[in-house]
């Protein structure tokens, strides 16, 4: 999964400087890792420094963006929000896979995949395009859930902003796998290795006036989650 | 946990503007969960964008910053962190708790708790610091690693740059429990709930020619989070 290649994208502010053996070159595996993580952080600019702040999201690959769509969404009265609007920003998705315990303090590292998509951020006006944005944010978090739900309100979706990011300079990394050690320490017999981590669900809870069983989207979440 | 009350730092760019509610207020509080959590997200300004990066950090309440010092480190020749020496950077740490399920779209939220740090990162030139810093960033993956490590070399430590961030603006936020949902949706019956998130991790893998038993403090590290 990590070689090097062509990056993502051909422009230089997401052609990875560092680590090039680590960056991942395959659209499709950008595509899928975002499809799977949950978590974004997304930067900005206020003022005369920047802002990051954890963020929902979602992609559209057939988004009118080029490269595709990756949607952000927020209050109206947010101040990244208004900040971000025709603004460059930086959307980063990290998911971490585990400690790498090297022999040496130096080569410690953490196993990890992380995407890092800059562009502009457009102000998403079109109601359709609205709507099915934050049908897919609440699909990323429990997919198939946004059906089951009652059609937003006019109020609710007056509250909220849809930001869409081209998914065209994007640029991915990912490190697996045990420690890279100098040869004298593997020599001197110290442990080196690595502890992998992952993401478990408990049992949903069903809140205090819940009535009837966990819906399946949440329970298919459940275990597709539990089973790591 | 959650409360409003006086913010962790008394600046403007570290108020919470959005989700007071969730605004948590107690410094012991951001401590804590700075000691315990993972991976950070870094954002700097490069050019006319900002760049948002995945980074281990460790946190020295002691160091000569103003409210404590947050460490990160990099290779010295990273472009994110030439851009930071002497600017102003935002470092977010964010661990994700739970996916809440409410009974409509907008109501659906993440469970998580998030610190937000933004001040002018220092490049460390001191050595005993220096030294000190790259320990506590070794030992926020394995606590207590960094003692049974050799020293660093003098090659490994001129390749690597020590930025700290003063802890003194800050702010956290966090949220917990099940949907808020809307009485309407509650009184129509729909179901909504929450489904728990842990890291946990798995059995330590040893490097091929690693030898004798897993060290004592990685073995402490898996079952710390094998616990939840």
């Amino acid at each position: 999964m990590v070689g090097v290649s062509t990056p993502l994208s051909p422009t230089a502010r997401t052609t990875v400087q560092r680590g090039r053996h680590r960056v991942v070159s395959d659209r499709e595996v950008l595509h899928g890792f975002l499809a799977e993580a949950l978590v974004g952080h997304v930067g900005v600019v206020v003022g005369d420094h920047p802002v990051v702040l954890p963020c929902a999201y979602a992609v559209d690959l057939a988004g009118p963006d080029e490269g595709g769509s990756l949607y952000l969404h927020g209050s109206v009265a947010s101040v990244w929000l208004r900040h971000a609007i025709g603004s460059t920003v930086c959307v980063t998705v990290t998911e971490l896979d585990g400690l790498v315990a090297a022999r040496s303090a130096f080569n410690h590292s953490m196993n990890y995949r992380s995407a890092v998509v800059i562009g502009r951020a457009r102000l998403v006006e079109d109601e359709a395009e609205r709507a099915r944005a934050l049908d897919l944010v609440v699909d990323q978090m429990v997919p198939g859930r946004a059906a089951t739900l009652r059609p937003s309100t006019r109020k609710e979706l007056a509250a909220t902003a849809v930001l869409a990011v081209p998914l065209h300079e994007a640029s991915m990394k990912a490190r697996a796998g045990g420690p890279g050690d100098e040869p004298e320490d593997v020599a001197a017999g110290t442990w080196g290795g690595h502890v992998p981590l992952r993401r478990v669900a408990g049992e949903a809870v069903p809140a205090p006036e819940a009535k009837g069983p966990v819906p399946a989207d949440v329970a298919a979440r459940v275990r597709g989650l539990a089973g790591g």
